[in-house]
C-alpha cells in the first residue's frame, strides 16, 4: 500500500538493479528503512531477527532467498544448504517451511543452469499469490462495508474498529483484515478506523503507521477502550486477522480479539474476521479446548519499545522489580461471536455449514 | 499495609518529630520515597501533583494541611486562605471539596487558639475513618473469598483478577477492591493476583507493586490476557474499585473494567466491585446514559514512564508521530454483569432492591 503517496510491497524485486528489497520493520512506526538483501545469510537474518514478520511475508521472503543463492550457485548442494539454513531461521513458522519446500520440489528436477531463472519466477508467483489471495478478501469485505454504509447518512464514515496488525506489513501487499480498508478507500468510501494498541507488542502501532500512511482516518486507541465505544454507538463494525480458525468456526488471533468479541455481541456490533483459506485448520473444532495458547516471554509485557525523549530508540520498564509476569500470546473466539469469515473466496458464516458453502471440497472430506 | 516487613500508611502523623509524613507516589513502583510536608504550600503541592492520589488519601491530605496551617496561622483569614490554596490544586475532586467543607465547618466556630489542636484531631479522625470503612469492605469481601475457597481442594489458591489501583496507596489503608486481598492474606488464605497492566497509565504497576510488598502472590498482565485466563478456569473471582455506582447498581470504573466483566459473565466467573458507600450517586440510574466520561490527553497514550535502561526514569513513545489518539478514561458496567456490591455494610446485589437492604435510609428517600 501507499507510504506518502508512494505504492509499497513490503518485499519487492527491483528490476532496474535487479535486486530484492524489504522494508526493515524493526524500527517501524517510528522510522521507515528500506533494505537490499544480496545474500542468502542477509535473507536469512532478515527472517530470524524479524525485520520481516507475518506468515505470507516470510515465506515470500523465503522463496526470494533461495532465488538469490540459485543465482551464486544453481547445485544441488546449494539447493538443500538453503533450505537448512533459511528453514532454521525461524524453525516452527509454518509458512516458511511450506515455501521452502514448494521451492525445492519444483527446482530439483530442473537442471542446474535453469534454476536461477526459475527459482526467482517461483519467488515472484507465491508473492503475487499472496498479494492475489489478499486483495480478493479486500473486495468481498468492502462488499460489507458498503451495506454498513447504505445504512447511514450520506457521508459519514463508517467505523471499524481492529486488534493487532493483520495489514499489508504482516503480508505482501493489502494485508487481510486491513485490505477492506484500503480498498474502501481506494473506493473513496469515508472510514475511521479505531486501532487498538494491542499490548504486549504494541502492533497496533504498525496498523496506525499503515493507515495513516494510506491517508486513512483512524485514532490509536487502548486495548481496554473498545468495549465503551462500542456501548456509545461509535463503532459500526469489528474486522480482525486470525492465526488459525478452526473447521468449525472458532478463531484464535493475538490475546485481547475475544474481549473485543464479546463487547461487539453485547452492543449488536458485527465482528468480522478476514483469513486467507490455508490459515483454516481443519482437523480441529473446539478452538478453546484443542488449542494450545503460547506463553511468551514476561520481559514483552515488563519492558516497553519506544522513542525516547533523546530520539533514540529504547525501552522503558513499566511494572515493579520482580513482579512475576504472565504472557499469553493469543486467545480463542468462540464461533458464537464471529459474525462472518471473510476469505478470498467470499464471506461465509462462522460455522461447518458456513465453511461448507465456500469449501465444499473440503466439506466432503 | 505492609512494605518489606513494616506497616505504613499512605499518609500518616509522626508523633515523635511531630510531622506529617507520604509516600511520594510519582515514583512508584519503581522507587519507594517517604516525604515530610512542612508547610501549606508542601500540602498543595503534593495534592496538585499528583505525590498523593486517590478520593480518600486527598481528602486526608487536604485535612492535614489544614491542620498544618492552624499550627501555623489559626485566624479566620489563615482559615479561609487554607481552604482556598488547598481547593485550588485539584477543583474537580469532589472528596477534596467534603474534606476541606468539614474542616472549615468545624473549626470556623472555635477560638483560634484552639483551632490547631482540633484540626489535627479531626484530620486523624477523617483518615481513620477512611480505615474504617476500608477495613469492613475487607471483612464482607473476605467471606466471599472463604466461600470460594471452600470449594476448592485445600491449600488451592483462590485466583482473584483486578483491574487499576484501587489500593491502599488511593486510601489511606487497606484499599478497596484490595482489602479483601489482604485480610485474606493476614488470614494466613492462599490466592493469587492477577494484575491487569491498565493502560494508558498502567496502574497495575501500582496495585502489583503493594501486593507484591505485602507478600501477595501475583502476576502482572496486559489488559488483553483476562478473557483467556477466565475462559481456562484460572479465575475464581474479580473484584474492582469504582469511582461511582450509581442507584440501579451500574459501576463506572477505569477504562476496561466492563471487558472483565463481559469476560467473567461469560465464563461464570463472580464479578465484585467494592465500594465505600460515599461513591453511591444516589442522583443517577442508567450509567451508560448519564454519566458523561471524560476524554484525557492523548499523551497518556502515546507516551510510557517506565524505567530506562540508565536507570533512570523517563518516557517512551509507543504510536506513531501524528496518529490521532483516543483516551476514555473511564466505561460503565452494567449491573446486570455484576454479581454484588461490597461495602462497608456488607454485601448486596447489584440492583435497587439490593442496596435497599443495605442502605434502607436511602431506599425509602
Amino acid at each position: 500500500m501507499k507510504v506518502d503517496g508512494t505504492h509499497y510491497r513490503s518485499i519487492w524485486y527491483d528490476t532496474g538493479t535487479d535486486e530484492v528489497r524489504i522494508i526493515d520493520q524493526r524500527w517501524l512506526p517510528h522510522a521507515f528503512k528500506i533494505v537490499t538483501l544480496k545474500s542468502l545469510e542477509s535473507f536469512a537474518t532478515a527472517i530470524r531477527d524479524m525485520w520481516v514478520r507475518g506468515a505470507p511475508l516470510i515465506g515470500a521472503t523465503a522463496a526470494y532467498g533461495m532465488a538469490e543463492e540459485m543465482r551464486r550457485d544453481p547445485s544441488d548442494a546449494a539447493l538443500n544448504m538453503a533450505w537448512d539454513v533459511l528453514h532454521d531461521t525461524r524453525p516452527t513458522a509454518i509458512n516458511l517451511k511450506w515455501a521452502l519446500d514448494r521451492c525445492r520440489t519444483y527446482l530439483q528436477p530442473l537442471a542446474p543452469a535453469n534454476r536461477a531463472d526459475a527459482a526467482m519466477k517461483l519467488a515472484h508467483e507465491i508473492a503475487d499469490e499472496d498479494v492475489e489471495i489478499n486483495r480478493m478478501i479486500g473486495i468481498h469485505g468492502l462488499e460489507i462495508i458498503k451495506q454498513i454504509a447504505a445504512k447511514k447518512p450520506a457521508g459519514e464514515p463508517v467505523r471499524l474498529l481492529t486488534h493487532c496488525n493483520a495489514g499489508w506489513l504482516a503480508t505482501v501487499d493489502w494485508g487481510t483484515a486491513t485490505s477492506p480498508m484500503y480498498h474502501a478507500a481506494n473506493a473513496g468510501l469515508p472510514i475511521h478506523v479505531w486501532v487498538d494498541e494491542t499490548r504486549p507488542r504494541n502492533q497496533g502501532a504498525l496498523t496506525a503507521w499503515e493507515v495513516g500512511s494510506h491517508g486513512i482516518n483512524h485514532a490509536y486507541i487502548t486495548d481496554n477502550a473498545g468495549g465503551h465505544l462500542m456501548q456509545h454507538g461509535m463503532v459500526d463494525m469489528v474486522i480482525t486477522g486470525t492465526d488459525r480458525t478452526t473447521a468449525r468456526g472458532d478463531v484464535c488471533n493475538k490475546i485481547g480479539t475475544y474481549l473485543k468479541a464479546l463487547a461487539a455481541h453485547d452492543n449488536g456490533v458485527p465482528f468480522y474476521v478476514a483469513l486467507p483459506s490455508p490459515t483454516i485448520d481443519w482437523t480441529v473444532q473446539d478452538g478453546v479446548k484443542e488449542i494450545p495458547i503460547e506463553e511468551r516471554p514476561g520481559r514483552e509485557v515488563s519492558h516497553i519499545q519506544g522513542v525516547l525523549a533523546d530520539g533514540s530508540i529504547g525501552e522503558a520498564q513499566v511494572s515493579p522489580d520482580g513482579s512475576p509476569l504472565g504472557n499469553p500470546a493469543f486467545d480463542v473466539t468462540p464461533a458464537r461471536l464471529v459474525t462472518g469469515l471473510i476469505t478470498e473466496r467470499g464471506v461465509c458464516k462462522a460455522s461447518p455449514e458456513g465453511l461448507a458453502t465456500l469449501f465444499p471440497e473440503r466439506a466432503a472430506a
